[in-house]
Formats: C-alpha cells, sequence, structure tokens
C-alpha cells in the first residue's frame, strides 16, 4: 500500500499554549501519510510513501520518524535543502474542554510541493511492486500548482495496474484560503474523483453524528455516484463535538448501494483527536486489504479512531487486538 | 489600567502532589495582579502592576514574568532582599476529580507586604499617566497591618483622577485566619468598598450557580449599595464544582439595578480552576474599557474565566478571538 | 502492621504508550506492598515490608522507594543479583477514556519468588514486635511454588501470637495463565484461607456496582463463611468501568452477618486506577487497627481508593484530612 | 538603543541530535536582536527591536520572548501570516567535545525578509524618542534584496539624528551561499559601512586568538579606515576553539589608532556558544554608552561573551554584578 | 548518629538561571543534616536528624525527603504552619565554567530558627538511645538568636553521655551579614568550641590547596587547641577552584599533633558542589565511627566529597564501594 | 551486512544515579546490534539483526528502535513473551569526572538466549540475499549455552557464501562471572575465531594508548594469527581513561603484517563512553565494504568512535559527512 503526500513534523505544546510555550513535543503527521503509517504500525502491512523531503536536518528527523513507523522510506525524493525548498512543519495545541484545538500550518516551499509529474516511477512501485493500493488526498493536492497533476498521474497508473485508488477529500482552510477557498478546492477534487475507487468524506453532506440519516446519505452517495460513476465506495466519519475533550464518534460507508455504519461510541473522552480521520481511512483500508466483510471494515475504522484520540499525536499506537477489542465492546479493565 | 497586589510565584506539581514531588513548573500568579496581566496579555490593553519585590534572584524572576505579560514593570518598588523581606511564594496543586485543589502559601514577610502609605507616587500614576481604571482587593489588603491603608490613599487618589476603581472581595482564609477571619477581612473590607466604583463578589451571598435567584442577587446588590452607595457596578462569578475537573460556570452583574447574566457553561472540563476569578474580572473590565455594553462585559468575563481553567496556571493565554468565540457558541471544533 | 509481598519496579510510559515511549516514569508498587505502604504514607501507621530484592542497583532503586515511603526496610532480605536472582518490574500504561490500561511484568526469577520456609523470623516479627496486623494475598502466593509455603508459615505464626490476618485474593493472570489459571490460584487460596482473618474479594461474587445486591453478597459471603469458618470479615470493592477515565466505585464488607456498605461514587474521573483496590484494604486495615466501627472502616477505603485514582502510580499520597473530607461529602473546592 | 534584525525562534534538542530528536526547547535569537536583548535583560538599558512578525501563534511566541526580554515590542511589523509570510526559525545543537554545533536555519520568506523601505518610521525612531545607538549588521542585510536598502535608510537616518551607529558584519554562509557567498556579503557590506560608526568584525583578519598580533590587527584596521574613513571604532572577538567545549577567548577593539585589549580567557569551558559574538558587542556598547572608558568597554563585552557560553540559548542571563565579579577575577566560588 | 540543623528544600533550575528559569529541580539540603543523611544513605550508619519543621505541605515534601534518605525522622519537631512559621527552602544555580554557582536563601523565620532550650529530650537521645555519635555546626547556630543555646544544650548532653561531639564552622554570609558577620559569627562558634571534640574548618587558616604547607596548618591546630584544649580532631578540606566546572581537591586533619592529609584529587570535573563539605565530614565521621584509622578516614571524606561533587544535589548516592574504589585509584572505567 | 545478536533496551537516569532516579530515558542497545544499527543509520548501508525478541509491549518498544535505526526487522523470531522468555534490558549511568559509568544488565531468560542452531535459514540470508559482512561476538555467545554454537553455525554458512565475518571479543564480566570468568569465555571464544576473518580485541594484548607499541601490537597479532590462521584482519581501540568525561582515544588494525593506525585523540570530552567500542567496529567495516583503504578504515572507526562519545545512548546519530570532518582535522566551529 503506498500514500502520497507529505511528511510534516508536529510541533506539540502539550500542556501548554503554542504562542507562550518554552518547550516541544515532535511527531510525525500528515494526512495522507497518516494512513500508510497506521496501516504499518498498526496493522502490520507493507506500506510506503511518497514524498520529497529537504535533505537537512529536519528533513532527516521526518525520515527518523519514518523509519520508526516502519514505512518504507525507499521512495522518497531527497532535495537539496536550501532557502526555499523546505520541510514542512506544524504547530498544534490539542485543545482541552471548552478550548478548541488549534494550528499553525508553516508549509510554504516545501519540498513536496514542488513535486513534478514525470520524476516518480510509478509505474515500478505498480507495476514491479504489486501495490495493491494507493491513497492520496485533498491536502496533497492542495500543495501547490503541481501536486494535482502529480496525483493525477498516479492515480492513473494506480488504476491501470490494478491497485485500489482512494482519495480523502480533507478540505484545509490554512491551504486555500488564498486560493479560491472550498469552491477550488472541490473544483480540483473533481478533476480527481474520476480515478478514485474509493472516497473518504463526501461533498455537501453533513457529517454531524446527530443529523445522521440513512436517506441523507444515500443521497449524498448517489449524488457523487452521479458525478463519478466509477467511484466504488464512499465513507465518512460522524462525529459531534461537545467539547474538545468529549465527542460522540460513528463512521458510515456505502458501497453498491448498501450502507454499513459502524456503533456509535458516545461521550468519548479526547486526549487529541488530530489524525483521527485518518486512523479511520487506515482502519477501513486494512478490512478491505484484509478482505474482510464492509462492516468490519467501518467497524475496523471507526474503534481505530476513537482509540487514535486517546493518545498524543496524529497517529494512534494502537495494536490490532485493542481495536477487535473495542470493535467487540470490551470495556476498559487492565489485564495484568 | 494599573493593579496594586502582589507578584507571586506559583510552584506547580503538575499531576504530582507537592508534598512527595521533585520537580515543580513556576508560574506568576496573585489576584490582583492576574487581572492586570489577562488585560494586558489577553485583552492587549497598557496595564502596569503596582507592588514591591525583594532584589535577589526570586524577585527577578517574579520581573522575568511581568516582563513576559507585557505588564510594565516601572513601578515596580524594589527592596533589598534579606532575612526579613522575601518574595511571595504559594505551592497548588490543581487536584483533579474527587481530589480537591490545594495550596501551601508562604507569603509571610514579603516586601509587598511592607509597602507603606507615601511610597508610591499615585499622583503621577493618575494624573500624569490618564490611568483609567484602578484594581485592588481583599488579598492585598489583608497582606499586612499597612496594605489597607495603601489602598485607600490609591483609591482615594484614583477617583480623585475619574479613574474607575474595581476591588474584588477575594477572602483567603490563610491569610485572615490568624487575625479573626472573615469577620475582621469584611470589617477592612467595609473601610475600602466606598472608594470603590466596581466590585467583584457580594457579601452574604451565595454564589452557587445552582442556587442562582435574580432576586436573591437583586437583594445582595441592594444591600450592600445601601451600604456604599456610591458602588455602581457589583460582579460575580456563580460556579457549580461538581468535581475539581467538571464546573459549571456563568457570572452575573448588576448595575443601576439592572442585571446581566451570562449564560451557563455547564459541565466545563476543568484543567486548573485558579484564576478563573481574577479571569472573569479581567474580562469584565476589558468589555467597559472598550466601551462594549453590560452583557458583552459578562459574557467576556464569563467566557474568559472558562478558557482561563482549560490551561495551567492561574492565568489563561488565550486570545480575545478565542473568547469572542466562545460567547458565540462557535465549538470545540479544530481549525487547520 | 506487616506486609509479605513483593516490590516492584512500575515503568510507567505517562501519556504514551509502552511500546513506543521514550522515557518512563518509575514509581513503586505490588499489591501487597502497597497496603503497607499506605498505611505507613497515608494513615502514619508504622508498617514493615517482608520481601526479598537481589541487591544491585535496581534492588537499591526499590530500597530507596521503600524508604520515601516510610515502611521498614529492616527485614528485607537481600539476595545477590545474578543472572537469575532478579528484582521485579513491571510496565504499565493508565490508559485514556477508550483504551484499556496496559501492562507488562516482567516478574521471573526474583529474589522474592525465591523465599523459602525457615529464611524469615517469623517469631521475632510477631511475638517480640508486638504486630498487630499481618497482610499478604494472591499475588504473592502465585509469584512461585514456595511462596505459598512461605505465606501458610507466616499467617500461622501471626495468628499464634494474636494478629488479625488478612488476604487479598487479588487474581493476576499474568501469574497463572501457565499453571491453570483461575482455578489453581483459587485452589491454593482455599489451602491458605483457614489461616486468615479477613478477606478481601470474594470467590464467585461479581463485584461490578451495577450488579451489586445485598442479598447475593450475603448468600457469597456465607459460602466462603462455610468453607473458612474462621473468617470474620470479607470485604470487597465494587465498581462499574465506563471509561479508563471514569468509573463509579463503592464498597462493601460484611461480618457477624451485618452488612456495611460505603455510599457510591458516581462518575469518578480517573487517572490511574492501579492500585486502588489496594488503597482500598488499607484504609479499611486502617479503620479497624484505629478501633473505628465497621462503617467509618468500609467508607474510609472506599474514600480512600477514590483518591488513589486521581493521581499518578499505584499509590495515593492522600491525607487523612483529605480522606475524612470525601468520607463527609465535601466538595472539591480550593482551600487558599 | 535599537537594534534593527530578525527575531528567530531557536529550537534546541539539548543533549540530542536535531535529526533525532523527539522534543525541543524554544528560545529566541537573531545576531541583531541578542544585542538589543542582552542590553535591555543584562544590562538593563532601554531597547527596542525593529523586526517584522507574522501574525499567527509563531509570531506571537517570538513576541511572548521579547516581551519576557524587556524589549520594547511597539515597532514590531505585523504582517499576515499566511502561505509567504512566515517567522523564522532555526534549529541548533550546542554540539559537544569534538562534536561541532549543526544548525539547520529556516529563515526563508520570513515577514521581516519582506521589509522595504518607507515602511518604518525611522524619523519618529530616532528624533523624536531620543534613540542614542543603533545597531544591525550582515545577517540583516543578507535576509533579502530589500534589506540592505532598508538598514541603509536606518543608518543614514540615526546617523542624522546623531545616534551612533553600529554593524556587525556576522557572515552566515547559509545565506549567501546560493547568492554569491562571502565575496557579495562583503561587496553588499561595503555599501553600508561608510554609515557606521562601530563595526564589529574585520575583513580579511584572521580572529584566531593564537593568531593574534597587534600590528596586524592595527593594519587590518587600517585598511578598513582607509577604506571606511568614518569607522571609528573597529572590535573583534578573539577565539580559539579547541573544541565544542572547551575555547580561548578574548576580544580587541581599536579607536583613534589605539588598540585596547581584553585579558585572554584561556580553557573556558563551554556550554553553548552560540550568541557569543552578540554578547561581546552587547558588553562593548553597554560600556560605551555607559561612558566607561574602552578598556572597560572591551573587558565588559569579553567577559560578558564568556558568560554567554555558560549557559543554554543564544543569550545570557548574566547580572552587571556577575560580568564586573568576572571583569576583576573574581573566581567562580558559590555565594551562600 | 545525630545532627541538629535544618532540612532545606533545595530549589535547582538544572542548567539555567533562577532568575529565568520555568521549573524546578527540588532535592533536600541543610548542612548538618546533609552529614546525617550521608551517614544513612551512603555509609548505612542509624541516624537521625533534630529539626523543626512547618506541618503544612512543604514541611511533608522534606520530611518525604528525609524518610528517601533513610534518616529517622521521630525526632523532628512538628510546628502548626502559619505566616511567620515557615520551612526552610534555597535556590542554588551548580555553576558553570566561569560562571559561579549562586544562590538564594528564604529561611527566615523557619520552625528550626525557632527551637528554644527545653524542648527537645536530649537525654533520652543520649542516653537511652545510645548515641555514639552528634553533630551541629555555624549554620544551625546563625538561624537565630536562640539556636546557639539550643546548640549548647544539646552538646553538654552529647558530651556527658560519652558521644562525640562534632562541629562544622561553616560560615554563611547570608546568615550573618545583617548581624555582625564573620566576626559574631566566630565569637559564638567560640562560646559552643569548647563543648566540641571534633571540628572541621579552622579559623583563620587558608584552604586553598595551592597554599598548603603542613607547617601552616599544625600552627593554625595548635592555636585553635590553645584556645579549646578539649578539641581531639580538627580537620579541614583543602580546595582549588579553577572553575565551577573544575576543581582540585584534598582533605586534611590532625590529631594528636599528628597530621593525616588525604591525596591531591586534581582537575576535578564538578557537576555541583554544594554540599561537598558535608560529604567529607560525612566521611571522616564513618572512618571514625566505623573504627577505621584517620588516614583511612580522611581518605574516605575526601573520596566521598569528590564523588559528591560528581551529581546533582547537595548530596551524593555514591556507594561505600565506589569511595573505596576511588580510595584505591581505581579508574573511571565501565563496569559491565 | 548482518549481525547476530541482542537487542536491548537501555534505561538511562541521564544526570541521576540508577539506584535514586525517578526516571529513566530509554535507547536500545546491545554490542552486535549496535554494529549493525550504525551501519544503517550512520553510514546508509543495508543492515539486518538476527536476534529473537519476546513478543509483549517491550519486545515492541525493542523493535520500535530496530524500525527507527532502518536495521530490517524481518529475521527478528518473535517468541511468546511469558514468565521465562523474556527481552533483555539494562540500566545503565553514564558516569561523569571521578564516577565512572556503572551498570545493571538484566538479562537473564531472554529470547534471544534460548535461540537454537536450525531455528535461522543462514542459507536464505547468506546466499539469497546476498549478504556482504556478518557480525557477532562474545556478548552474543556468553548470553547461554546455545548461542556459541548458533554463532558457529553463522559463521560457517556466512563464509561458505563468501560474507566476510567479523568477531568482536567483548568480554562482559557480568555475563561470565558465574560460569568460569574470563577464561572460559576466552576458550569459547577460541572456538569460534576459526571461523572468522576479522577480530576486533586482541587476547593478551594491553589496550591502553599510553602503553601503545607497534611491536608489542604486532606480536599479539602474530600469535593470534599462529592460532587462527585465517583471520585477516585484527583491530583493536587504544583508550586512556583520564576520568569518565575525559579519555585518549585512538585505533589500530593490522592485516598482511601491515600496521594501520589511526591519529590520537587526545582529552576526548566525553558525554557517555558505552557503544564507542561498537561504534569504531562499524566505522572500520564501513570503510571496508566501502572499499576505501585500511588507513581510511581505521581512521573512519575512531572518528567515529569519538563522535559516539559525544552524545547520549550507546549509538551516535553522527553523519557521514561529520565523520569525515573529524578525520580531516575540521575543529569544533560551527556552521551556520
Amino acid at each position: 500500500m503506498v500514500s502520497l503526500g507529505e511528511v510534516l513534523l508536529r510541533f506539540d505544546p502539550e500542556n501548554e499554549r503554542i504562542h507562550t510555550a518554552r518547550s516541544f513535543r515532535v511527531f510525525d503527521g500528515g494526512a495522507e501519510y497518516n494512513v500508510a503509517r497506521s496501516l504499518a504500525k498498526v496493522f502490520r502491512r507493507q506500506t510506503a510513501i511518497i514524498t520529497a523531503l529537504a535533505d537537512n536536518a529536519l528533513g532527516r528527523l521526518a525520515e527518523d520518524f519514518v523509519f520508526q513507523a516502519g514505512v518504507d522510506t525507499s521512495e522518497i525524493v531527497w532535495r537539496d535543502g536550501g532557502t526555499d525548498t523546505r520541510n514542512g512543519i506544524y504547530f498544534i495545541e490539542r485543545g482541552f474542554g471548552l478550548r478548541a484545538p488549534a494550528s499553525c500550518f508553516d508549509r510554504a516551499n516545501t519540498a513536496v510541493s514542488q513535486l513534478k509529474t514525470g520524476e516518480i516511477n510509478w509505474h515500478e512501485i505498480f507495476d514491479q511492486n504489486g501495490t495493491r493500493w494507493f491513497h492520496t488526498g485533498g491536502v496533497f493536492v492542495g500543495l501547490s500548482e503541481t501536486t494535482p497533476d502529480v496525483a493525477r498521474e498516479a492515480m492513473i497508473e494506480a488504476q491501470k495496474n490494478g491497485a485500489i485508488v482512494s482519495y480523502d477529500l480533507n478540505y484545509r482552510d490554512s491551504l486555500w484560503k488564498n486560493k479560491g477557498g472550498r469552491e477550488v478546492a472541490n473544483a480540483i477534487n473533481r478533476e480527481l474523483l474520476p480515478f478514485a475507487d474509493v472516497v473518504f468524506g463526501a461533498i455537501d453532506f453533513d457529517a454531524r453524528l446527530s443529523q445522521f440519516d440513512a436517506e441523507k446519505f444515500r443521497q449524498a452517495a448517489e449524488k457523487m455516484k452521479g458525478e463519478f460513476p466509477d467511484l466504488k465506495i464512499m465513507a465518512s466519519t460522524l462525529r459531534e463535538i461537545h467539547s474538545a475533550s468529549r465527542h460522540d464518534f460513528s463512521a458510515v460507508c456505502i458501497t453498491e448501494g448498501e450502507i454499513f455504519k459502524s456503533k456509535n461510541y458516545k461521550n468519548v473522552e479526547v486526549f487529541d483527536r488530530v489524525g483521527s480521520g485518518d486512523a479511520f481511512a487506515s482502519g477501513l483500508i486494512y478490512g478491505l486489504l484484509a478482505e474482510k466483510d464492509f462492516q468490519f471494515a467501518v467497524e475496523c475504522g471507526a474503534a481505530h479512531a476513537c482509540l487514535a484520540m486517546t493518545a498524543p499525536g496524529d497517529n494512534s499506537a494502537a495494536t490490532l487486538a485493542e481495536i477487535e477489542n473495542l470493535m467487540q465492546g470490551a470495556g476498559a479493565n487492565v489485564k495484568r
């Protein structure tokens, strides 16, 4: 399984605020990368990340994290680090109670945003390596003018070689606000969705759990299916945010007109929600790669997302056993 | 805006207990100072602190915090540090769930407690600098025999120059228990309230949110107004403590017989409640200094108090944008 | 008061997961030891721990913790540390929300597991020192083939000298799963219960608070009493685990056919639940040693258990004043 | 005293390496800023920083540090933070023994690099505020195409209003290597030196202490004086690097043909050398602002530089008393 | 062995400066206490501390450290903590290279300074408990007007019961500077030395190692012996401070006219020198209590002092084996 | 390149002592593994570790480190973790000045010690994967009765397939002291050396740098060559330990009668010396794998060893550029 996207360094002030902190924990992050990371670290699948990094101490720190995750680093494109070829970083507070999570992205002129078509040997990746799944999404394509083309190139080659292509809509206002906002983002997504088999997120769908209605979801799905007839699966998290520390969570997917909805997790105590959407995607992809049924896949994604919210960083370090326990309703008792 | 009070160093064992800790985070604190600090750091107003510090490494550490807060340090009176001229410190645990916050104050013989009338050039502060608001309160006047006189001197000069004078009743048992307790504290407060325009807290008023009744509040206010006819505004937080980690919070003020009550925040997840009363005061003062209406002021104070409870230390590092978002009911979703 | 059991070093990754951590806090732990520790540190009773440690840096670290706890170290048996005489350690995550606490015990071939009958001068401990209470339990007897005999030897000598003997059933799957599991554990417990006056835990009793029924508890007690007619007191915690961060908690004991149940603590915010059962035992024992009545003892145990869940580590650093406040329903307001 | 330059956030992995770290301490830094910072924090002079920051959480963090330093923040230009208007950060390891300090600067497209002539009201700064000293240097002018012009504009206005202008040559390879290297840097410096009274560093001078020769220094000075006849003072540190942890240090200045050399500090134990050149500059400027003689000034600069190397971060938190003690040869005994 | 003196909490900013720190490690300290602590923790002797503490969270933290040290706490006098009965604390930086250690003591109105004659049952301590050694010194007697009398009372009772009495001159300027300085301190020491058998430090003796001359030491000793004929042993450290990070160290004692000098430790790398004098005293006392010869005792003291300088805090956690290895010249190779 | 040996978790109390620490950093370590780790992480060669781990949270933590190192984990043998199948851990203090490093190994009954012949598919590793170098040594063979046979099996298969076999004598007293000590260790080494091409360490050779004499080294080499005629290269570090914080370091190797000695590094400031021997081995192996000459190889090993001593943990995170700089005598100046 291969992801195309940015590997970011996440600087986290833990209990403090960014603007008054005096030290930061570092984690790895990045929406598309997180999916590959969880598939490797949690679900023990072979995955690789396609990205570019500037070859300086920060780029090597990013690589150090990718190694730790067990994600294949051999397809990383290394650029000379210099004034205008950077590595992406972001600062994020996880929030607490009434205080919302807050972020400060600093990803201008990153090496990955300078990727161009023709630089990556997609043929080798998909044909020779037998990659079965390809994932990218709206964060990567928002990085620059050139990244949508790189994504398209990859998606086409992936499909040509029989890999499943998933795409996460993932709108980030910080990326788009100066180039046309959500409308332009959607326009670009629309250019790429014809090459996707699976989409995470749905255009014009209210993903609040309290508003969930199977029929409305079906309608949104049918509308997308109408527009992109090759889409096979559409999946979405469903969430209700009571406070930064307490969410309701569920997830849903639809395929061939049939809806599969995970159970509802009410009043989930949230340590750090960032990355839980990616955790859902990885769990669902795992279910399908492992040839489980759709109900398993969506439950697996939802349970993984819930666990991902219980620990610091974008990513969970959950184990498959923990996920399956949660799917089966095991309580939070201690084993010893 | 100018506050008169002690700048304390707060030693905080974070998750641990004071009596078994092996390291402490340090913060700045002090009831009256906290108000000036938030007005500077959060609300971006020019403020100064009138206090005294012993000139040793701890005093300079306190000054380092005041600088960081952006509060004017030029009126700090520096004393030779010595055996009997100390800087005030306190140790505080923030509590968790059923475990209440706990404190150990060590503020005997502090430089600030030795302030005497005639030492501060109030005339310069209020007349020449055009200070618009003066704040002090029951913690400062409880520090020693001489501090009530210093407070009176300042309040009179402030009013004479057209500054608004606010006074926070703020009873601290650790200060008064050896000198007559709440009764003596109230007696001294009563000597000073004639020179106040705004009072935080109300004598003989039950400030539990579950017991709030507009009529009772009005009666308490009228009683105080009867005793201190020049009082223009009386304000109070309203709180229900379910556990150290969960409060209900609201606030109320009355002016010219009209009651303004903030919305109720139920089941607020509390990280550290210490200083939330001061946060309320600063928010309300901001509203009035910025010439917003009373409803805005009380909502602003309440929202700021709620945010102050979501982060470590006496003080919040909230931004005005965050406060206004909370006032407008924005949820705790992440922006990115 | 004297406990027989292992002193373990607990390595705790705090907010992180064990399998991805880069640093660990260390605490002391060990079920039977925890009881002696709380009686010394919290309840200010003279206690001693009977155990063995390998004489290397880790053993001395364990001793350093025992000193800190104020528990008498003079009866610790020191063995030469070597390849096959180790000190017990365990790794534990406290869990959060939907993520259950997780542990990894590493207590093979520990010095304490090699204790044999005849090594400890029980006569001196009970006869000459006037020890009034002896405690051990199912964790210690699960350590090796020899430890049940050591426990029996001690219990007999304790009773002979008029000390009260308490025994905590405390099943640990990690100790028993390779030697017959719960059935064998129960069989060994049954060999020792004839020498106990007080038992913590009950065989074949559902300790979920939501399932509590006084009659069922009485029946379970009567059944045990039938089997072990010398048992005088049977006590149990009652717990409902909503999530790793939220429990309901209560406790109950029965003596001479009379049931004493503590009040119910609902929705207790849990920081770290490990050791709360031992905290209950210590509180109940304190009540009886201090010659309070049974209702006090069970309430004291329950309140102490609740406080123990509010702080890191196996053990609380609560004070008796805090426990009594909680027993009397004092809220979680700050004193200052 | 006013400095023109960048305020950087310094991310420091403490004992670790950048490329394998998992947390970072943050400090403030920036060559020209450091001089203003020390003059404020250490030497207690009124100073201001002229810079620009992007208005996001990182910019506010930089401001938080400037406040803490006691440097006036009122002339900071705030830009909207966005994809291409960043705040400068850098990562630095302090080195140890044979391992040299290492850095990774990330200062592309910073707000300060986008400063243009006409944006800062230099007239107000120098004429109305009575600023007595202006400092800038080769780092600031290396930031972009526009910064040399901003520096020139400021230097001319400063001189016009009678302020002393100092300029630190400070070559940074990371800034210049893609635009012509040291040669181009020198060319730009040469365009600005006509407007400087004091220069730190000397073109074509070997600043190794072991190679120091008063005559050679005089010749280098005369050569510069020949080229820039208005230069009044030329100063340089003299250093011999035995290892990252041990330097010899001295300093020298020349004015009106007279050389003043500080004593030699041999085998100085170095904790963190970064910023020691700036510390020298601040000490020398202090001496001159305080109207001490040149020997005092150069000794003060050297002693401050030595103390700056004993603590973490770019900047010292030394006190004037400590500096004077070191100048007078007081040993490193403890006072208590 | 019993010490009379203050147990202080030491707040240590580690690599930072006190006046800009944001967190502090805590250690226990106090000159006379340190001697009892090392005799217990390092040399495994039974020791007790006679002191007073205010009964609040800080006093209990001090007690927690005393427990950890393995020093008997049963003779601690507990006072009600209040405005004017405090626990002593101090802040200390360990220094680095050219930056000297710096301290800020805050020990006014401590519980221990309020000790009065008649409060401690010295008879029980010395007669019934068979205490063999009593230690106090110039720090304790400098705490207040009453402490010299308490010391005298104890010394007399100790000698009456056959215990050896040692006294450390230990001048602290912070204690004496407002009451007459070193002259008054010496005068009070002179009132107490008649009751001492062993004195650490020598009046009018230059303790710099580079100035050491056996004859001068003999003369100083003879002068003291002339004044205090009952003195049996006079001992002193000998030190040369190259920098805060590098000392030469040695020690010497004289008894019955015979001088015993330890070997010289040259260029000792110093992590934290505070407490090394107390470490010397404890090593020498250990040698004598263990009935080793004088050469052993002074070598043991010197080696322990050197090891104490290699680790943080006032006290070492050295083992006897480590001390003996160093005495025998074992190098610093790793054993594994 | 493939190593056979144990992956240990290293628990490091940083500045503290093990026996009084309250938290530990964790690193990976293990003599033979360290060589593979550096070849991967520092020298960017493809390497794998052959080992066994118990499948529990600690084993997965070890794996997490191996991933981070970029060492291939696919040949790790996973055992069920249980009472008697553990993962190896050790505690180590790095020492400071006169305080030697100290360790406490806890590696009884580890999964790796239970490896047996026939379990690893050496044929696949050497024949199919084209492995060019195999490394193991005296630590691995000291783990149990069965490990020498596993080593022999591997060495024979490696040589059969043309891989170079290196063996590090690496005596560890903690492993051998109960089974015959150095003599038995040497006997087992002698059984394996016939299958080695390269040996690190020399029997009966004084490796102190101050005692180095080319002739003596040649004699020791010839003696070993006489005994093991197939040995092609013999290499050794040369070290002089002035204190835990200061070593002299060099290295030497001999091949075909020709001696290659690195330059001498005098007064190397040592942060943590543990693992520097392994760092030397990795550097030398790198030189040979990269087909540099012998002088390069031994200089590369020595420089890497020196850099490894400048940072925490067993392993360096040096870069090849840093190593080459040091080899070429570049000073420790900062690049920026």
